[in-house]
């Protein structure tokens, strides 16, 4: 199993995003990995990310604001979708042409305040893998409660944003 | 009229978030405010906000990240709905006792990338006014194109949150 983060195996030149991005220093920097994979239903497979937020991602103080937790789903989201289109072809991340994934919809419950200071734990599950379109669905939670739900629906990425940036 | 952002009416104690709060000196600090007023139908007014997020928020070099289009049409939502739940009670906000919402569910459409260095403009309707729950509708336009819609399902805040604060 390669153990790099997904996100690590994104190319270059489309690792800038402030939620996941290697290349974006001043972001959130996060990283998904598979926690299991299921050799015989890929899709069957879950993938984790673990994060503790910056003290300034405040909602009110002592709970993490919405918008972060909402970054958190919408890139472990889009990771995971890369990570499960490269495992479909059976191929490892990082290797050519690159799968990456936009974000066309994104839905997050907040089911109880997310309190800060606690690594928050991201799994994903897969609803539906296709070449183009692969729908995650992601459990936040923290000290073992779940304190948000989230949906993303990933794009593969269009041309146009690919080119602009190769 | 009150020219005053919804957002800097705040209390004080509650005035750190991340997305909108005047006292998150890191923060986007959005500032949302009144865009029509319809004292017949006060449900059919509308709010605007407007803002340039800062380079750093980048999804691929040129365009926007999704977690910050989530986090802006987040707290429009939030300050759109403690603004509606103030005006349906007929007075200023400021005023006691504060009604601060917090988001139950947001839910974001992405409909075109959303580019950097240009206003995003937000503008939000209601679709439901309850005293203890406010949807409000949003889209975020760059150079007058809708980039994204979002929906915020914004509940009152729970009194638990509230005297943790106060």
């Amino acid at each position: 199993m390669n153990k790099k983060a997904f996100q690590d195996c994104y190319p270059e030149e489309l690792s800038h995003c402030y939620g996941c991005g290697k290349n974006n220093k001043e972001g959130h920097q996060l990283k998904s990995f598979w926690q299991n994979i299921d050799e015989k239903n890929v899709i069957a497979s879950t993938t984790v990310a673990r994060c503790i937020p910056d003290i300034k991602y405040t909602a009110v103080p002592g709970f993490v604001y919405g918008g972060m937790i909402a970054s958190l789903i919408d890139c472990h989201g889009t990771g995971s979708a890369a990570a499960m289109a490269h495992k479909v072809e059976n191929r490892e991340m990082g290797t050519l042409p690159p799968l990456r994934f936009v974000t066309g919809a994104l839905n997050v419950s907040y089911l109880a305040p997310t309190p800060q200071g606690v690594e928050l734990e991201l799994v994903g599950t897969f609803s539906e893998v296709k070449a183009r379109k692969i729908i995650v669905e992601i459990t936040l939670s923290a000290n073992n409660v779940i304190c948000a739900k989230g949906t993303v629906i990933a794009i593969l990425m269009p041309e146009s944003m690919m080119k602009a940036n190769t």
